[in-house]
């Protein structure tokens, strides 16, 4: 089984397309983290035992991991998801050459999927998309204010933006049926566009939660023609009880009613 | 004093551009490293020792730290440059949104400089370029042969590539005076072009050991109208002696060879 199988079936099984964010900002952890020997890992923990079963993937970010205990406890988050049930997506950005970017793969040792950087080129990711089993998601427009400052240019002899070049480059590249794209929901347009141009990939789209995007756009594009692809949310339901006694339980509600909402469109 | 100060005061001090990488291949490490606790830093060391003589800068890939005790061997690395005189870039080729960028820039706690990704456009890259004293290196045409897969497009109603775009705009964003450029030296014509677009900028060129690229033109192309840029070489120093019992003398020696054959350009 490949990534996206096991995504189509995480999907059906708890009818739900969200994804969690895990961005343990060591700036906002509940006071009873705080002490544990691994405060983020202690964090994540009851995060997922609050949300997994509202949660189709969970997709920690890598910068938040970045310290020697900070990689400790990604690998046992990831474990721990897994132990769930859930598949978890490294979100890392990555791009880099030759054998970096072998080094770099090694995340998908223990990780299902990764997010990556196409800036440096297919050779700088063949060493993701060569891994069949494993999930590749390629940046192609991101959610970001900025994100239209290469990613909207418009390219001589192609009459196509960045963005969209990148999306069917990307396409081509999906050999094993392991190629997804980022695409934000804060640009539905673009969002529309890049779906128009590659129908049978699957999306995961971030920024429907603190970034205001639309979630009735994020269903509608982000979803390939099977159905699969994943709407993530991080700070919204992480932080939905943050500074009370209950945070735990609020990300498990806040995770519930964004997939309620987002089922509104399936 | 900023970070192209310090590297500038380096130059003179060591009447050298190289800039060491130090990627610690533990596949490839000596055996009389392998059974240290920390084996990555232990060589990292031995490298220094042999090394820093000859060294304007360091240059560690963050993708051979990726796990716990690497976070470990890239800190005490870091902090043993240091105590050599010899400044550190941390080649991690970051690039995400908002909290997330921001928690990455906290490499420049104790890196003196960091590469990134322009991708994901300028807002992205504000948390490192507002650090004053922190050097900061725009990819721009890499070293590797998919980098022009992107990086060569060609613009709509700029004439010209893209790689000459982020150039440009990289530029714009140096208020700090803290902007160089990534360029790599296996691309000559293009690292003429970016130099011809941007004079003031320091460039760190990669790809003049293992990866065949031409020195003469980084030396003559890589620095900037004050003589200060970045020559890079990795594999060619660091394993220079490698299955060797002699293997840090003959990177001192390697990097010394380098210089010498660099400093005839200069």
């Amino acid at each position: 089984m490949g990534f996206f199988d096991d995504i189509a079936a995480r999907i059906d099984a708890t009818d739900s397309v969200v994804c969690v964010g895990l961005d343990p900002d060591r700036d906002r952890l509940p006071d009873d983290v705080r002490e544990k020997e691994l405060p983020r890992w202690a964090f994540n923990r009851r995060i997922i035992d609050a949300t997994h079963e509202h949660a189709a993937c969970y997709k920690p970010n890598a910068a938040f991991y970045e310290d020697s205990n900070g990689w400790r406890s990604l690998r046992e988050t990831v474990e721990y998801a897994h132990g769930k049930g859930v598949p978890v997506i490294v979100d890392a950005k990555r791009g880099d050459i030759g054998n970096t970017a072998r080094q770099y793969a090694d995340i998908l040792d223990y990780a299902d999927a990764i997010t990556v950087n196409p800036y440096l080129g297919q050779d700088s990711l063949q060493p993701f998309l060569s891994q069949k089993d494993a999930g590749v998601f390629v940046l192609c427009r991101t959610s970001n204010q900025g994100g239209r400052d290469f990613q909207n240019l418009e390219l001589a002899g192609f009459d196509e933006y960045l963005y969209e070049h990148v999306a069917r480059r990307a396409s081509e590249w999906n050999e094993n049926d392991n190629v997804g794209l980022v695409v934000g929901a804060t640009s539905t347009d673009e969002l529309k566009a890049v779906r128009g141009l590659v129908p049978d990939l699957p999306f995961l789209v971030p920024g429907v939660g603190a970034q205001g995007g639309d979630p009735e756009a994020a269903v509608e594009f982000g979803l390939n023609d099977d159905g699969v692809g994943l709407v993530n949310s991080t700070r919204s339901i992480i932080f939905a009880g943050e500074n009370t006694d209950e945070w735990a339980a609020a990300a498990g509600q806040a995770a519930k009613r964004l997939k309620n909402r987002l089922n509104e469109y399936r």
